[in-house]
């Protein structure tokens, strides 16, 4: 019995807990973090007892450098409480005497590239549409496809809506770009896509819709933890946000994604039924897909992204922009929708994009948020996105 | 131009660095870590001016509660050479001061349940089986299921073959279940079952094979990070590991997964092309489920598990047992493997579960490797097992 007993204390700890025995050994008391109170404010601890200076950064703030004090309660303890905030999802983590550290009392993690933090979720309205509900839920798929155009095999993650496995229906297809830093994971780590989707289609807010999510620097092939581990990038080739310019990505879309997915999925495969979106980086290269592509793509999103002519824009051409917004006027899409937030950093060149396209004439929808460039945002124009697709 | 410049800058450091831009001030010069060098000796760094102690743990190590001391290098950086290392992949963190801290050099990280770790791949041919290859990979769904036994819709990740979109041929199935604290997605995030299968299979050691893999705590629906937010445990059912001996994940494991598998994938749906394996907590349920339903797996791997007849196996009864393991016996699966590592806490068990099976006289094949009771092993054994099913 005795030995029993030991078995299985040992298989408690072996499996749950022997990585951090140590660590527990110093920690008596459980400490509860993130806590939520009735009225959505919210108490952050850490137990660091030779820490000494804990700080929190969460996407609540609206200047992300605008880090929260978290001052020590007592000998082992710092806490804080940050509120009442409005009903939303956030990401946050803890800064230790500099290092950045994830809350060790909360086991939910979201990344973006290499940017790891915490959720937080406070339940109302908004957060019901980013939560998992009583709901059919859509597949969600990571697949590798080849990328001539690249040359190489590359990853993106497909979403599937309810029913589509068995349904021998063809179905509208969204096309959806992350930012820079990201990859192909993070509108589903970060942006809760699958669950908005079925959230709203469940709802009967959104039509069933199968979304691709690519990842969108071209010289590599996945997110950090799926791509060949010893892979170099070729050498001079711009890696990272620094290939955002290159027009690989625009190229690869068109030439091996879309036929790829079309290929592959019940798809109906025209404008009308493809619409292409992105943030920030995404942003950009939804600009530059859609204005090299008049008429390919019926719906499209620009999110905190607006005029990119700076001098890592290597090829930018200002007659051939008007050119191709002309062109792209002329196509006249269902929708081009245009969402950036007041505190957005980009708010200026979103400013000048719209003036742009007014000088034009290309009719777009523009939704000016709060917040700024965060996820919080980005979410949030997805779910109000999705229910204008192929109306 | 600079006002572009300005804004280029700005979104470099907002996409890739904004969280981390009070902690890029701190950190001049850029860590290296973890450096391989050409022996496989790996050094590791860590940037942490205040801290007092640093340590590192990491699933080289023979006893996981021996971690290891970083000690201080200069005034800022703290720096540890380890090895050389058989060429492997091991999974890491350190220990600042107490608390559990991710790499923050380094941008992979996996999880196992509540535990975060870093990933260290060390060139070699294990390794190569382990890491993204140039060859046809399957596809890795997350898929929702109906489950009326448990009486929730619950997650599972499916792997179908390089092929299997096009091929309209049928394919057997490996049900491969995860350990104590862990979830639906720790075969892939540790246990890199889809790219060890991508590899055996490109390598023609493996047939193609459909792999599920479930969450084997029926209290809970998903992952943490995709379960719903605010669900609470039923009162007064058992959480965690406390639910493993409850018998709900083997009643929904043959109740709800495999009927579903077999309506909505292409299977060959018969004992001879039906398999299961789990490591662990894993392992408990693979023996629970072979035990009760005699002739319905033609495969069966038990990792690093023995017998559990702890006063947490409630309902453990040794005649009936017994009696079990006899109809099994009569069934005559085509292989019983079983797996443990030298150095496992469980090993005893294991050596009497081998006892009881020569009593019986229940044929198994007995693989004994170094190390423990880690992803290490069970990678290994899966690599080892994935090439003698359905042959």
């Amino acid at each position: 019995m005795n030995k029993n007993l030991t078995l299985v204390c040992l298989i408690y700890l072996a499996c749950l807990v022997w990585p951090t025995l140590s660590v527990a050994q110093q920690r008596p008391i459980p400490v509860v973090s993130p806590e939520i109170l009735a009225d959505n404010s919210v108490i952050f601890r850490l137990r660091a007892p030779n820490a000494k200076s804990v700080r929190l950064i969460g996407t609540w703030l609206k200047d992300l450098r605008n880090t929260v004090e978290v001052p020590r309660n007592d000998s082992t303890l710092f806490e804080v409480k940050v509120g009442p905030l409005p009903a939303d999802m956030y990401e946050y983590r803890f800064i230790v005497d500099g290092i950045p550290l994830l809350d060790p009392s909360n086991n939910v993690v979201t990344r973006d590239g290499s940017i790891f933090e915490n959720r937080l979720i406070l339940p109302g309205a908004q957060t019901q549409l980013y939560d998992v509900q009583a709901v059919p839920h859509g597949t969600l798929s990571a697949v590798w496809y080849p990328s001539p155009t690249i040359g190489m095999d590359r990853r993106m993650e497909i979403y599937t809506p309810p029913g589509y496995e068995k349904s021998g229906k063809k179905y509208p297809v969204l096309y959806l770009f992350h930012g820079g830093g990201g990859d192909e994971e993070g509108w589903i780590s970060r942006g809760r896509t699958n669950y908005i989707l079925d959230n709203l289609i469940a709802a009967g807010k959104a039509l069933p819709v199968i979304v691709v999510m690519t990842n969108g620097v071209p010289n590599v092939a996945a997110a950090p933890g799926e791509r060949p581990a010893f892979a170099k990038a070729t050498a001079g080739e711009p890696v990272g946000i620094q290939s955002m310019t290159t027009g690989k990505f625009e190229t690869t879309l068109i030439n091996d994604v879309i036929p790829y997915v079309e290929a592959n999925y019940r798809v109906l495969a025209d404008p009308a039924h493809r619409a292409i979106a992105g943030l920030s980086m995404g942003g950009y290269h939804t600009q530059q897909i859609t204005n090299a592509n008049p008429g390919t793509f019926g719906y499209i999103g620009v999110m905190s992204m607006g005029v990119f002519d700076g001098p890592m824009a290597r090829n930018y051409n200002k007659e051939e922009h008007i050119k191709q917004l002309q062109a792209l006027k002329q196509a006249n899409p269902k929708l081009y929708w245009i969402a950036c937030g007041k505190d957005d950093f980009l708010y200026e060149g979103v400013t000048r994009l719209r003036a742009l396209y007014d000088q034009i004439g290309l009719s777009y929808t523009y939704r000016e948020s709060e917040g700024g460039h965060t996820w919080v945002n980005w979410r949030l124009y997805l779910a109000e996105l999705a229910p204008m697709l192929f109306r």
